[in-house]
């Protein structure tokens, strides 16, 4: 059994005020949780059931100071997935340092990108494409939402991502700056360089007003039939895609 | 006010028991409720609030014998959506005829697609790269599942979605079968006919073993990060980008 205080604590970690107030945030799930238990994220406290004990006792010795035994359930309860029978983890949030200017390497922005299973699916995508920093504006979803972290399968684990003003941050930078929108080039078209930087915009509105002024290039991925739009992460995964195979 | 017996009907038709009974499905929200209404579905009732009725006076004319009104937040009630201000349709189900052998045409096979949001996305994929027909496997998600409807954003109704006894089907067919899996011919190399069929696999288990030996290509998307695998989604869409870029 939890105790009161670990269960009002856990809860409170799913809004984003109380994150930020105890700059911490939580895991859920078996693979998960037992990838944070070799990351270099510092864990303050494991909630684990004894099913996730006994499997995986030689990988919890180095945290059996940080060990609370939950009830069946009780993680159901507490966490944001529909069923946990195994683990959740209380970690201490990153925060990341931005060097003003970014060295030469490909990099994702995103200017306002709501949703937070879009967020979680964008951060899966640059870990598979090998992109290791993710630039978002100041109203982009927090990384540390339950959802974005679990949509993000531990991505999150090796993708950086901060959060700052988008538009001192580009006007600082010196490397093209593509951005998907319509009407732009053909991304079947483009030979891409091996550095630069790729902005996202709002699942609705596009990209703002504010950073448009510093798109060098946009580029659109044609549209063969008749949908009106693609998702943002399906956009994202499409242009990393081709920025990948330039390269290769 | 809806009538009781309304309510009733309609949240029955959350459950694909229920909508197979009544070859009935739900589909809401302002936006594809105004495309329903203009498509070639077959349209038995529309519950509408009086913003929506007010908002679409002329093209709810010809409907004008099968609406209900409905009060404020009633449609959240009894619909999937988190809030719905405006309306639902009750349609009948289309069951499309399927050929015995495809005209030669691109056409996406897909192998237990279990999540619901995933085969409404793949659903909208289709429909950007105009590809007209997806056939699943008896196991793959319910093409009228409220969550697939919703997540097509309106692509449901331009995409023929059949389901069929997969190996069965794909014996017959003279058209290469490509699938998408780990360890094949590297997506970035290959020029792709005019004309296939490709096969996306569960989520979990990728491609079974009854469908593997129809198979005649098999393609990966490459890695070059750390990302364990990328969601089917995703991935359908960048083979889809690929296809068509191999043909323009």
């Amino acid at each position: 059994m939890l105790t009161k205080q670990t269960v009002k604590f856990t809860k409170s970690l799913q809004i984003k005020k109380f994150r930020r107030l105890y700059n911490q945030f939580i895991i859920e799930g078996e693979k998960t949780v037992l990838e944070v238990l070799t990351s270099d994220f510092n864990i303050q406290k494991l909630l684990i059931t004894s099913y996730f004990q006994n499997k995986y006792k030689k990988e919890l010795q180095p945290f059996s100071d940080r060990i609370e035994l939950a009830g069946d359930k009780e993680l159901d309860d507490i966490g944001s997935l529909q069923s946990n029978d195994s683990a959740i983890a209380i970690c201490e949030i990153k925060n990341y340092e931005l060097p003003k200017v970014l060295n030469p390497e490909w990099v994702l922005v995103l200017d306002n990108v709501n949703d937070p299973g879009n967020l979680g699916t964008i951060i899966r995508i640059a870990d598979w494409y090998g992109i290791s920093r993710i630039i978002c504006s100041e109203d982009t979803a927090d990384i540390y939402n339950p959802k974005v972290i679990n949509s993000s399968k531990g991505s999150f684990l090796r993708v950086q991502v901060c959060y700052v003003n988008l538009s001192e941050f580009l006007a600082r930078q010196k490397m093209d700056i593509f951005a998907a929108d319509l009407q732009g080039e053909n991304i079947h078209k483009i030979v891409f360089p091996d550095a630069g930087i790729l902005v996202m915009g709002n699942e609705a509105h596009g990209i703002s007003a504010d950073v448009k002024k510093y798109i060098t290039r946009t580029i659109t991925i044609p549209q063969f039939g008749k949908a009106e739009s693609l998702n943002v992460g399906i956009a994202t995964a499409i242009c990393c895609d081709r920025i990948r195979s330039s390269q290769s």
